[in-house]
């Protein structure tokens, strides 16, 4: 019997909206048949280091919202220091699944994946629909133009 | 074999976070072993027409995101003008789940139940943690209170 293949993916999961589902279906669907999907979620501390500011929701909250997502198989919380060979490691993907906005993610693990030779395919996901709420950076920017000045 | 229990639970699902997965999993338990879960995902315009403002997520977003969770067997969209009875008489559950901070809809549900005699018990579940981010209302207020005057 063939092996199953394990896909990688990850985010911050901030606001978890339905582009976040599309993303993690795609992914799946890459490993084929019975694919196994396992999700890193960023640290908070990590998303300070690279965004300037922590997630609104705290890492234990996103990390739980996503396993309980019918596509995910396990969610685990990322490395402090997002050392992306560490993580590979730990859960020998066949497959890395990078989102649309990813760019720096896809960079650093197809440089970690290179160097060291390890047989892993890096894919990239495209962008569920072209408008409409499908980031976490809208979903805010509306809850603050619709609701800033008035009670929440 | 007995009849597996159908659960009905509600709700707007407004900002999915982690409180509300922990309110769909208390409820499927109340049915006992493979219970199935019917979640009703209010409308757009029923929303409007109860708090004054529709939801920051479309109806259909948030239908979707909710019959992603493992928890839910089946997510639809509640009726246009709130009718609980149309509700019940379309998934014919053996017990209706209200959340806590479901008072105005547990009386509808109540009220409709004893008068036209149907067997169906009406139970309250509790809140997930006093604190934290376990509301939507309060989600929104820390966005607002954190990024209501930077770009989101």
């Amino acid at each position: 019997m063939k092996k199953k293949k394990v896909v990688l993916a990850s985010g911050t999961f901030d606001l978890l909206h339905y582009g976040h589902v599309k993303y993690l279906e795609e992914a799946k669907k890459i490993g084929g048949k019975n694919a196994e999907l396992i999700v890193i979620v960023a640290r908070d501390s990590t998303v300070k280091k690279r965004k300037g500011r922590r997630p609104v929701m705290p890492e234990d909250q996103r990390r739980s919202l996503v396993e309980a997502l019918k596509v995910v198989d396990e969610a685990i919380l990322g490395c402090e220091d997002f050392d992306m060979i560490k993580v590979v490691e730990k859960t020998k993907p066949d497959i890395i699944a990078v989102g649309y906005d990813q760019s720096d993610i896809e960079r650093e693990v197809r440089k970690a994946v290179a160097e060291r030779g390890i047989p892993i395919q890096v894919v990239k996901i495209g962008r569920f629909g072209k408008e409409g709420l499908n980031s976490s950076s809208k979903i805010k920017r509306k809850i603050i133009s619709r609701l800033g000045g008035k009670r929440a």
